[in-house]
């Protein structure tokens, strides 16, 4: 067995990648969406807002919907001073059954978020990233103007990342986003009569 | 403005949703794979490990490629002991251009698995979660026989939840899960000429 063709595939590989990385010379904050029907868009924003803690970086996280993130996100995210965390809405659209109470807390959560992008505006900003939890779902109902939304999102502060989750994210979103990923469902436990996992689902 | 039809639409939703919780009667640990070309896999990966912290339980993290996690993920990994964190492998396989030095690595890396599943088993479990990171990418590269691999995952404790990551899982893999996601990239900022941003992506 010898290395030879494997390890010439690797240096070429390598050396793609590196001229790669050398050939990116943009660099600045970036809005990526979490979109699609499958598991993850708003575990992976959690990921995300822990590395950026990790890093040392302060991070605020809007969510939409109140009760998408549980107690075990909300015990971690109270170990961290650098996690502002506000929850807008009071609860799943169909539990509240009301719809003119939850354009409401959508339009209060929005507000919120205008005043987080807000501090992060100058020579000192406040945050580094920026998680609008299940906006997607709040905008896909209409429950906040699609427009108004992209507007402020596109004239988001140069250094700032802003992630947004949820399914259904609008094309008008997509096409201002930096990078959106679809996370799509292939398979699912819970369709074979498996219940939702604590502290791995919820 | 009336809210009556939306109010039954959501009562629906509502009846529909308890139903579907109440016919979940099975419980057990789960196996999820997160594969696919876009982003999120192993920051999923990472947020569900912390949300399991956050409820108090034991995790288990193997790398099979060193330098995936990066420092931000380290730095959160050190505040709770809870994790167990387990790096195989000496680089990235563009890195280390050795062959032979990749599969001795992911064999190590695997026994390490082995013994980690072990220890879940009996009355007094563990982990409540281990999770194998970018263990597709040593199963495609063939570093690791999928049988092998496929035979112990299938064999697992019955209540330990196992998570897979990397692209390219294989069918094998995929067959026995039971809840697989497919990352699909729509963009990337990477193919914009932005370089990766520091505590967002790495």
């Amino acid at each position: 067995m010898t290395d030879s063709p494997h390890k010439e595939d690797m240096k070429k590989l390598q050396k793609e990648q590196r001229e790669k990385v050398k050939s990116k010379l943009i660099d600045r904050g970036i809005l990526i969406v979490n979109t699609g029907d499958g598991k993850g868009k708003s575990t992976a924003a959690f990921g995300t807002a822990m590395r950026a803690v990790g890093h040392g970086y302060k991070v605020a996280v809007v969510q939409f919907i109140k009760g998408n993130w549980s107690t075990g996100e909300q015990k971690i995210f109270e170990k961290f001073d650098e996690i502002t965390h506000v929850v807008s809405g009071d609860g799943f659209t169909w539990d509240t059954q009301d719809k003119s109470k939850d354009i409401e807390s959508a339009e209060s959560g929005w507000q919120k978020v205008e005043a987080l992008i807000e501090e992060c505006r100058g020579d000192n900003p406040k945050y580094h990233l920026i998680v609008l939890d299940e906006l997607n779902i709040a905008l896909s109902y209409g429950y906040l103007d699609v427009k108004k939304v992209v507007d402020v999102l596109r004239d988001k502060p140069e250094n700032l990342n802003i992630m947004v989750t949820g399914r259904g994210a609008p094309e008008e979103l997509i096409s201002i986003a930096d990078t959106v990923t679809e996370m799509k469902p292939i398979k699912h436990a819970f369709d074979n009569g498996i219940q939702a996992q604590r502290g791995i689902e919820y």
